[in-house]
């Protein structure tokens, strides 16, 4: 009765264990016209996608992409390799008629961007790309409450994102696992793979932004190259502050970095609305702090809201277990896919799709030509 | 190559399903020579343990857990049954030589529960209870920092499990989702479900308790019974306090309650040692906070420990994401079923098992004893 | 124009300090119709004293408080001798017609207590007890809230006060700073010290106890004696725990002791009310964690208050500074001070007076007897 | 035989009762050769500063500052008056030989500010500027920890002051409490009022900086003026953000605004360095947040310390009252006057002195500059 979602997986490193998570549970969780099945993993190299493969359940691997997105049997390619790959691979996908699920950011910059969104549209596949942020609870009650006015007027939005991790000078860069501090792969650095989460939540929440100044830092400027076995520059941003204006009038103050001792993966975002101002933090995701000016003045103060209970009150909870037991990172996962087969059996666009990850892409342009030229700098708009 | 193991599933419910996620889960993070395989689900009632079997992928149905028990192809019985069923469940899956993992209490009293404990011991089946917050990192690790001596003497333990969900007074009791309050079924209220995890908990980080003095109240007299349709009785305890001695000499001071507006699962431990002091929070679960009295005088503090590692130094995660990323509550399951199946392949004796629920079982009879007769009750030692 | 208010002080040490600090900046923050005056500095050692005196302002000296009872010029007694001597001294003064404020607690024991309040009343003086916590803005507010039926039935009271500064069993007992260590200057420990506190309050915001039962326990059996040079028995308490009743029907769980490593002077209390819950930490003595059942289900959370409004909506911070800064410990007898005042120049009771704070005493009294006894024990009502 | 140290006060607002509180604390909680005596205060309208003289204790007021500052029984000019009268006060006042302690800013701006600088360093006087948070034990405790190396290489500093208090667009600018908002007297908005606290502290913890780049809002436009009685444009910055570069090659990121709605007085900084962070928070003022990387890795996280030691090792505090109990806001600017008579018995210089806050009075110049034109500015150096 039910219909089947075939999925060709690409990459099997973290993202990859965390979507192929994501299909696996969503059918419990999030019962649908629609059952996913786990088609064929693919990699380069088979004795490392086998074992993958064989651990998650997918029926079969391939060792060229290519191959995987011209098979018949499989509806829905999920792009899960470093961003070097995204735009070819999603070229492709699109022209044999795959819808696409994309890890983020969509692509290496707003050029390659343009092209991946230009293809899915002309091929007319559903696509998505994987900013999980916006699905977790305490993340989506904010959009409810921006969405129903109850912010009032925008003053300010922050975000950081703040890691330690690459304080170590003889951390390597390039090959598996470490991609990301290897500016070929990745593009850039904390600004594409961090601060684009912080941006893809603000333009969801704040709207677009016009115009931004930053600055960019390498604090490690030489690190052995995995790759090729030699010491070599470092190309990607360390650390990347900036600040803008929204199209709302409200100012923004973004910040990111590797380098804050004491973080691991501490991504903030505070809103301060007229009338209502909203905190969340992913070290403790499943809370939101809401300070609304409404309350009576004597006892008014920064709500901790433990977005936990199982009723339509707070986003994808009714699905889950009881008041006051949280759910992980993980589920953020789950509950993009769930969504994306709501969106498929509606018939509606499911968000964000390339076009509108493309808005993210087009500010983390307009940073890295802030920060080489020290200039203010328009945000183009999609 | 692996070998299966083979569940029967009693109960649909809450528990039913946080079971059946973990042993979904299982094979995907914690690899090994086992292959869970969802066999059967068992409920009286077949139009609705159908869906539940077809939501959550059991190969089979039953309606008489007698005939479970005694299908051959079934390894492991799972009791997720109100609590006034486990011990004929339990004793009747021992003599069909049925693994069992059973719901927290072990039983509705120490007399059903010793005769459980000699029915698996007789049987020689490997069994286990499912206190699961022994699994949760943050509670793993101050087992371990116990266990290393670096809190020293121990002083105090304080434990409370706050919740607010029975405060209406119309709420009913019995029933689907409402057996907790009706005596016949629970056996008991908080005390016997909420207390029961923090008895279990402190008993396997700070050891048996030697005396108890508790009381208990029932707040709201008389609530309408779902299954007669009349007005009855409320039979069990709303809330209960109590202190004790553990054998070690510390102090206890325990509480629970389902009127304390405000909190949802609020299940706090706090132990404080001569050398340092721990404090666990479920509504915080990923954190230890930690105040280790070696640091340096001048910054001495209390530490808020995000146990989000991949790395060894934090337990299970490394089997999960990557540092910052929390996992939920869902988690604790999908590692007890880890643990089982280590101890299978180790062939040691699964933890919490039936024996050791025995323990806190005693510590419940001693609380209902202490608050009937107003007096100080010695701990019956397993 | 303004009266003046002649202080005598009797003691010199922490509350000397504390209470001498507050005459002095009353005037300068609660201008009055009264001018305090601080008058006379007593203790049998001149020449402790005398620099005390000095560093002060106090204009004289004196080394016998039954003189400085007598002198013609000085209107108000502040008794801050260990609590063997409040009983003496304020009978004594009484008979002098001074006015008395007396540190907490107010007696050794319910008998001594009686005793005081019949001679303050029968001279028909002014008389106030030192629980200074009452005046701190959170409480205050607190008890405003209360007082306003904001939180409906009231199912639960909780309160701790835990420090950790007798862990070391080097530390002596009796002598200068030590003499709570000594039950035969303090008469009890934990109880009679810091919750004594934890009662006033209690009994403030939430009525009278009707029964309690409890225990106590001293971790280190030995001390030397800083008085007599030998080592001998610890007569106090280290640590009590007791649970009960309030006459409103709502449950008692409080818990003292200077063993829980970690904690400098944790006392805490929390209010389950049907409709709204209260929560105050003495380590963060500006804030007031209120939960607000009114809110809006999807926004309800526990709020963090900042009592810091120059506002007559946070108690005494309209004479403060601006919304944001906190005000100190101090603070608490500063305000005590000036109620006092008002409280003169109204012709009314101040409170707590010795009537008030002998209702904390008969607790006391009743957990001592009942952690010698191990029963439960209805308090005496005033 | 003490010394006395006679003050003269200009201004009676906010800041006189503050810095007046502290000159009658000091002598109580830091006992030293000077005794601070309230000599004058003094203001424009006598039927103003009569009562405060009266209710703080000066003996005489004055009502042209031109005499007080030629007073012969003046020994220190105490400068509270709006920012455009600062310099020719100080200069006056030099000229005169007085010792001058001038709230923060120093200046309008940085011409105003050098010659201040030279006319107190001409006259040979002693001077301070009341940037009182360098004396909170908390943010003294992060400089010592700095200074003794823990930091290592620092990475980043963060800091923001946020409020809310002037989002009602029909608050008035100019006037009694209100000249904050009238560039006039103020001459500048939250860079002038509150990033220069952000600045000072910043540069006494982690040097100058040498390059930023600004951008300010100003969110109502224009406010009736309470002088003027018309509507007139607001000329103030209302929010200002600001990158940059601190010489040790640092990254910086500010924020000051007063439309963050929640935040009352919300000034904090975070600095990172290789192997240890800091964290402090004005709203919990007695707690310093400390990551050390060198505990042990299973238990890493932020410790809070709660800095209220009463022993050398927490700042000041050892003065003051028992572990635990904190102090108030008020208490930084006492720490303030016993420091600078600490620095004029031992002969030193008080910091910060003119000297120093022009550095800061520098860095407000730039961030104006940038803002002004959308470029960066490097930083003029003392």
């Amino acid at each position: 009765m039910s219909k089947t979602l075939n999925v060709g997986m690409i990459g099997y490193g973290f993202m990859g264990r965390a979507h192929s998570n994501a299909y696996r549970q969503v059918g419990q969780f999030f019962p649908s016209s629609y059952r996913v099945v786990l088609k064929a993993a693919c990699a380069r190299d088979a004795a490392k996608v086998k074992p993958f493969a064989d651990q998650w359940g997918y029926e079969s691997i391939e060792t060229d992409w290519r191959k995987l997105v011209e098979r018949k049997d499989i509806d829905v390619i999920d792009i899960c390799t470093p961003n070097n790959l995204h735009k070819e691979i999603a070229v492709a996908a699109a022209a044999n008629k795959k819808m696409i699920l994309c890890e983020k950011p969509l692509a290496m910059n707003g050029i390659e961007g343009k092209e991946m969104v230009d293809a899915v549209e002309k091929a007319g596949v559903a696509n998505m790309v994987w900013y999980n942020y916006r699905r977790i609870p305490a993340v989506t009650l904010a959009k409810r409450l921006i969405d129903e006015g109850k912010l009032g007027r925008i003053f300010h939005y922050r975000a950081k994102f703040l890691q330690d991790w690459t304080i170590k000078a003889d951390l390597p860069q390039g090959g598996q696992g470490l991609w990301r501090l290897d500016v070929a792969a990745a593009g850039s650095g904390v600004s594409g793979d961090l601060l684009a989460h912080c941006i893809d939540t603000a333009i969801w929440l704040n709207g677009d932004m016009s115009s931004i100044c930053s600055m960019t830092e390498t604090f490690v400027k030489e690190r052995l190259h995995t790759l090729t076995g030699k010491v070599e520059k470092v190309g990607i941003d360390d650390a990347c502050i900036f600040m803008g204006k929204f199209n709302n009038g409200s100012l923004a103050n973004f910040e990111s970095t590797r380098y804050a001792r004491g973080h691991k993966a501490l991504y903030t975002f505070e809103i301060n609305g007229e009338n209502m101002s909203l905190f969340w933090d992913l070290h403790d995701l499943h809370r939101l702090q809401v300070f609304d000016y409404r309350d009576e003045g004597k006892i008014r103060g920064w709500k901790s809201v433990h977005v936990t209970d199982n009723s339509p009150d707070h986003p994808y909870m009714d699905k889950w277990w009881v008041p006051g037991l949280a759910i992980g990172y993980d589920a953020s996962f789950t509950h993009q896919v769930a969504d994306f087969i709501t969106a498929l059996e509606k018939g509606e666009r499911p968000l964000p799709d390339f076009r509108d990850a493309q808005r993210t892409q087009l500010v983390l342009d307009a940073i890295l030509d802030s920060a080489k030229n020290g200039n203010w700098v328009q945000v183009k708009q999609v």
